[in-house]
Parts: C-alpha cells; structure tokens; sequence
C-alpha cells in the first residue's frame, strides 16, 4: 500500500522534528549554559511548528484521505485489521492537530509558557492569589479545545483521552472508589501500627558518587542497554528519547537520603527500557510509541516498587549496598533495611509519598479535575478543597499553599487529566507482574539472584514491543485475560504492608 | 525597508535550523551514545535540508527581488551603502546554494560522508589505494561544482570563495612566497642552531584534572562568558555556536604532554570569543556573521600563539602553572619554560606542528590544491609529490601515507580551499596584534599581569562585531592603514625565535 508506507515516510520526518526539539530539551536540562535559555526556546518553538505544520500538512492528509474517511476516522475495510488499527490510530494524532486552530495552538503555548514561570513563582513565594487569574485562562483555553476537539463522555473525558486513550472517568472513578475504600483503612492502621520501620538509617550521609555508581549498576542489571542510553544529572529526574536507539535518564542524587536518588534512577530506568524496547522499524508511527502515559508510568513504577522495594531484589543487592557504605549499613540487617525503604506515612507533597499514599495524592487532584471541568469549580476554591480533601484522605493539613494546591507544575501547562494516569500506571503494573510470575518460572528466585533480564525480555516481548496496536484497557485484558480492576494493586498493599506492620 | 526585515526573520528562522542540526552534532561529538550514531545522522541530514529548501525557498527570493537584480546580485541603488552591503551578502549565500541542483547536493554530501569513513579506514590501514576513487569522485564533484557556480579567476578561486570570501589564489601565491622565502632559511637555521629548549619537560605526567582547571581558568581570564560558553571533551577538539548565547567548545588532554591541551584549549577559546562576539541582533544574516574562516582562524591563533606562546602571558601564568604541578616545574625557571613551549622541530603531522614550520604544512597543500583543482593533477601522483614538498619545505620526509597525503580529513569532505585560510588566519593576526598594541596603551602590561579583558574587548569592537560587513583584506586595510601582507607575520617570527635560538 504506497499510501501507508507514505504515511509512514512522512511521520518518521515529524518524529525526527520531535527528537531534535527533545535532544534540544535534554541540553536544556542538563549542560545549556544559563544564559542560552532565549535562543534555545525559539529553536523548540521552531522544530515543534514545522512538526505541527507537517503533520496537520498534505503529506499526512493525502495518503490519509485514500484509507480513512478524513471526517471521522474510519478505515476503508478492505486493508487488514492491524492496518485498520494504523491508520485510524494515525488519524487521532492527524484529527487532534488539524482541529485546533493555528492562533488557538499559539494563544495556549505562549499561556502556558508564560504560566509555568508564574507558577515557580507563585509556589516559590507560596502566592496563590498571583497564579490564580493564570489559572482561569488556562481553564478557559482547556475549555475552548474540548469545545474543538468534540466531548467524549463528559468535557474532562476529551483531556483525558490525550493521556490515557480510551480511558474514561467513569472507568477511573470506579476504580479509584475500590482503591479509596481499601486504602484509607489500610494507610489509617499503618498509622495505629506501633512498628518503628526505622527510616532515619536512610537519612544518613551517602556519597553521591558512590550512590550514582549504584544506581548505574542496577540500570545495568535491568537490562537499560547503555550503548543506546545514559545517564545524566538534572533539577528533575526525567526520561527522554529521541529514537529507540538513543533513550536517556536523568536523575538528582541527594547526598543526605539514600532512598530518593535510588528510586529515581529506577524509575526512569523503567521508563528508558520502555522507550529502548519500542519496535524501532515503526518508529515515528503509533506501532513504534507508548500505549498511553499509563502504561509507561506502570512500566516505571514496576521497576521502582514491585521490583525496587522488595524483598527478593535486596536480597542479592543488599550485601553489594553495605559493603559501598560500610559506615551506615554495615550493623543493619536486611530485614531492618527493608523495612525502612517501606516506611508508609503521609506527606504534604506528591513526588515524596511512599507507594501507598502516593495514590491517595491522586485521588484528590482527579476529583478536583473533574470539578474544574466538568462542573465548572471556582478556581478560588481550590485551596481549602485541596487541603479538606488532604485531611479526609491522608489525614494531614497542608501548612501553606505551596505545600498544598501549589506543589505540581501540571495545571500550569494545561495538563489536566495527566494526574490520574500516574496511579492508572500502579493498577496496571500489579497485573502485569503477576503474569510475568506465571509465566516466567522461578521469577522470584532470578530475582533474588540480580538477574533481572528475565523480567526485561518479558516486559519487551508482552508490553513494549505492543505499541499502539492495542489500548492499556485491550492490554491488559489479553495479557492478564481478566479486565483491569484494582483488586490485585489493593491484594498487593494489604499482604505487603500488613507483614511489614504487623497489622 | 519591509524586504530587509522580511530577509533578517527568515534568515533567522534558517539559522535556528543550523542551529538545531549543530546542537546535535555537539551531543553526538560529546554525550551520544554509541548506538544513536545512524539516528543522529538522519536527523541531521533532515535540518540540514530543511535549511537548504528555505534558503532557495521563496521566503528568501521573493524579499531578495525586491532589493537586488536576482540574476548577477547587484543590489537597488536606492539602498544605504550598509544596505546593499547586506542584500549583497545574502544574495551571495541565496546564490551559492541556489546554484546546485538538488540532486547534486545530495550526490556531494553522500559520497562525501561515506568518503570520510573510507578515509579513516584508509589512513588507520594506510592505505591509499583504498582512499583514491574517493577522492577522485569528490575531485570531479568538485569540478562540476565549479561549473554551476562558476569560475571565479581560476577554478580553485571558486572553491576559495566558500572559505575567504574575496581572496584570490593569485594573491595568496604571493603571500605565501613571501613567507615561504623567508620561513624555510629560518626553520634551517633553527635546525643547525645549537640550542637546547629542553623540551621534555612538557613530556611528563601532568594531572588531566589539573590541567582542565588551568585551561579554564585562563579561558574566564581571556572573557569567555561561562554564562554562554561551556567547555567539554572530545576527541578532536572543536568550537560550535548555536547563538551567540551559546557558544561551546571542547578540548582534549593528554595526560603525558602539557601543551597541547592548553594550546588547544586557548585556540578553541579565542574561537568562542569571536562567536560571542558577534552580533546577537543580526543574528543569522551576514552581519552576524564571522567574516571568514581566515579572519576566524586568525583570532584563534592570536591567542594561542600571540598571547598564549608569551613572554608577558607566562610571567603572570607561570607561577600559577608552577602552583598546580610543583612535581614538575618547582625547579624550572620561566624563561627554560618559555623555551620548551616554543620550540621549533619540523614534524610530519600539521596538527602537532609549531607556530613557524605549521606554515609550510599548510604551503605544500596549497600549492597541491592548485594543481589538482587548476591542472586536473591524478590523484595517484598525490602520495610522491606531498613526499618531495614536505622534504623541501621541511628536510623530513614522511615514513608512511598516513603520516603524509592521508592525515588530514579536509579532502575527504571536498574541503579543497579551506588549508590555505589555516595559514592566512598567521598572516592576518600580527598586523592586528601590532595594531591593538598601537592603540591598547599598556597592552604587554596587562598581559604580564593576566589582565585580558582589555584585548578581548578590543577584539570584540574592531573584529568581531563587524561581521560581514567587510572582508578580510577590508578589514586588515581599514584596521591597519596597510593592505595584507606576510611581513609583519615574518617580522615577528624572526624576532621571537632568533632571540630563542641565538640565531
């Protein structure tokens, strides 16, 4: 079909737009000088314009128009089911483009942009009253795309949809009901626990040096293939690829805490063996991209927690730990240890919660998203709905704004919607795992032994090498044979934490 | 005038491309990893071309026939003089490029990048042979390149037009007479000198780590803004700039040899300087523009040799130098330490040469160039008659190919006409050098107190912000009051080195 393999000429020339914009992004991050911020914004701002130019252009819409009815996304029957799935998957990204218009596109990149500056500040000076008229524009413009782009269930359903296709808040709503119900409970008798994890072993001085020498042993264990990858430090730990052929991490030691810089760097390791595992013949098509912000959050936190936090991996690497520091391990044995990396306790801020309350933090900010949207919440509300919500759910108060409804940058790019994918990825990652169980036999014990390329192989073959063809809900129900639910994620917090507690 | 301003926006738009394609020759030269190599070109390749279609494109010709006859490039004579200066210029690069068909340009820059890796094959096996129908194809590129831009003087002059813009061969035979007339006695008499420079003393253990500190810390004394400017590692070093926001350089150290780390560093510094200094507010039109490469070489050699190969200089540095490697130099006085940096030994290899013989290199290049690009000389003849030229400029005769005609990469990227400015950058930099000391009261002070600034900031008015607003003779003449000539280079190196070798 000379159509489809135009369209994909034409989308691997936007990817290669998109991956120069991403290397630019990444030196932005990790050794521009600070004063090239000016000349590097207008050259992101240019790649990204020509890869919008092309992709709303004739070189997509030509061949696009010989295999799908351009109104609506349907594929001519006569090309083959995965073709179907390959062109209607392209004409989402095509449709989403072309129906936005051009000083529509610009108004909300200059607002956010502008936004995200004024949200450091804000936080900064804990100001909410500063970020707030930025706030109702961006809520405003967030309105006019779903007015665009057409609602899909209810308006939040459209934003949704950019992050996690074919989700819908209906779906999340029940699932994150059935995690409430079980973890309110669960986090509320870990805080009646009497066991002292003893978490203070963690804050100790750690080299950096020797922690980021740790760090890369671990990434390389897991199969993150550094002739094709590396690691870098940032503000920010992020992942970022510009092909499956050069995927990168950053990471941020913390010289005084152990578990954070750790967690961090297999975090992104998790994300990086994604991208690295993508089909690159695809590349630049949705058979060469992620199923959704879910499911790569799932294949991070897989690496992060599942594996990260437990007992069979520190089995192996434990004694490696002690004997890089001597001086705060060697007295410690591993069932102390263990206990302290899974210290479950409530805090103010997002990105330093443990894996249980992490999704209580979650819960908040999707139910005051669809507040905002839906229905149409006064922003000026906010706060005190943040900070009852903190106390109802985590059972703490936010001292100040910065603190509570200030602390994530999302809503200061227009992300609304991207949250609720961040605790999608943790209902994800327990079934996926479980699987991997059944079907690699002695996981546990490859584990316990460092020998994690099992699991990898696993992983590439079952998930990443998936791409687009499938959406995380159609995933998880092939893989798992049973429809997402958050039982298992749930089953899992309860047997762990209740050992660990003794609850 | 609503043509120039319309010509500056998209001239800047195409710089931001070259840009963008330069940041990612940075990483691939510096971070990339291994595997991204085939991704990386590709990428590359599509902003290089996407620079060239806009170029060529009507963004540019429709404002350019508005302000010049499109056919010859004579500009509107209702301009300002600056004016006509300007559309000149653009037309002049609108022309260069609109000249070669596409197909052309495609056929160079393939076979030349695959003639850069067979040359690298060649010279590690040394074997010319293998490297000759390369060269030969890129030789009769090069002819056809000619006749679609056609002859300027000679052939050659046309292939020099790309690298020092209005220098003729007829003009640079005669300079380099002069030199070669003069040079070849000194570099003779320098050999029967009895002198002993005691060169090994470079020759030892110097601290990689201390040496970068070094470096660095003459590179902020010269003005380097490190607000716009970093410094990394590569394996050939280099100056890359994607704004005058931003200009980078890398450095290689050799931890068994101390000078050609710091030459190399000074040299790539006094490149950041001139790209710094150019003119953020004409960025990616001519005037923004370095003037040549000549001009641009000339002030990296002014600071590695004028400044960097001082007396004054090392009176301030040398004590610091003293300082970092006690192990080494506690024992030598300045003055054994001036004479080891600036001893004078014809070798085979132009990048390892001293200030004086690097001439000659240069020379027999030249005049090899005439030959094949003016009298069609064949490529097999190449190998005997670099042998013959380096024995009578030089009195050594190379071992093998690699260490002769196969060293250099310059050929393998159809660079014929960019050798010569290597040693016009000599000639330019001393009448310029004697003219900031006519006009920098105390200059020889300054630097013998690491006072830099003054002559950086001198540079930076009477060169670097001038852009392409003159040539390189213009400048020289406009600057100096003398029209080009090679005797105040030769003037200085007679001084210098009779003093240093008792001639």
């Amino acid at each position: 079909m000379q159509a489809l393999e135009q369209l994909k000429k034409e989308l691997r020339v936007i990817a290669n737009l998109h991956g120069a914009a991403s290397l630019l992004h990444w030196d932005q991050e990790t050794y521009m000088p600070a004063g090239g911020g000016d000349a590097r914004a207008e050259q992101i701002a240019l790649l990204e314009s020509l890869a919008h130019e092309r992709l709303v252009g004739d070189g997509i819409k030509a061949p696009l128009r010989d295999v799908v009815n351009i109104g609506n996304g349907e594929p001519n029957k006569d090309l083959s089911d995965e073709s179907q799935r390959f062109v209607r998957e392209i004409w989402k990204d095509y449709h989403r483009a072309a129906a936005l218009p051009g000083e529509f596109v610009e108004e909300l990149s200059k607002t956010t942009s502008r936004a995200q500056q004024v949200w450091a500040e804000s936080r900064k000076e804990n100001d909410y009253i500063k970020f707030s008229p930025w706030l109702e524009k961006i809520i405003q413009l967030k309105n006019k795309e779903i007015e665009y782009l057409g609602q899909k269930g209810s308006p939040y359903d459209t934003l949704l949809d950019f992050y996690e296709p074919g989700m819908t808040s209906v779906e999340i709503t029940r699932l994150f009901g059935e995690v409430r119900d079980r973890l309110v409970p669960l986090v509320q008798k870990i805080k009646n626990s009497k066991v002292n994890t003893g978490q203070e072993i963690l804050k100790q001085k750690y080299d950096a040096d020797r922690q980021w020498e740790f760090g890369l042993s671990v990434l390389k264990d897991m199969g993150y293939d550094m002739n094709y990858g590396r690691q870098d430090r940032s503000a920010h730990p992020f992942t970022i690829n510009f092909h499956p052929t050069d995927v990168r991490i950053t990471t941020r030691i913390d010289e005084n805490e152990f578990l954070s810089g750790f967690s961090s760097t297999v975090h992104e390791g998790g994300h990086a063996l994604y991208e690295q595992g993508l089909g690159a013949d695809w590349f630049g098509t949705p058979f060469g991209e992620a199923i959704s912000f879910g499911i790569h959050e799932s294949q991070s936190r897989l690496w992060e927690n599942l594996v990260g936090l437990s007992k069979p991996f520190w089995k192996h690497y434990y004694p490696k730990l002690q004997s890089l520091f001597p001086e705060n391990l060697k007295d410690v044995p591993l069932d102390q240890f263990y206990k302290a990396i899974n210290t479950i306790k409530p805090t103010f801020i997002r990105v330093d919660a443990d894996e249980a309350t992490y999704n209580l933090h979650i819960m908040l900010r999707f139910e005051m998203e669809k507040l905002i949207i839906n229905e149409g919440l006064p922003v000026s509300e906010l706060p005190r709905m943040w900070d009852d919500k903190m106390e109802e759910y985590l059972g703490i108060r936010p001292d100040t704004n910065a603190n509570g409804v200030l602390q994530d940058v999302h809503w200061s790019f227009g992300g609304f919607g991207y949250f609720p994918t961040y605790a999608l990825g943790n209902l994800y990652n327990v079934p996926i795992m479980n699987q991997a169980r059944k079907e690699i036999s002695g996981l546990e014990d490859q584990l316990a032994h460092g020998k994690l390329l099992g699991l990898q192989g696993w992983l590439k073959t079952k998930v990443h090498e998936v791409g687009r063809r499938k959406t995380a809900s159609e995933l998880i129900l092939d893989l798992t044979g049973s429809p997402l639910s958050a039982s298992p994620f749930m089953d899992y917090l309860e047997n762990k934490f209740s050992e660990i507690y003794n609850l």
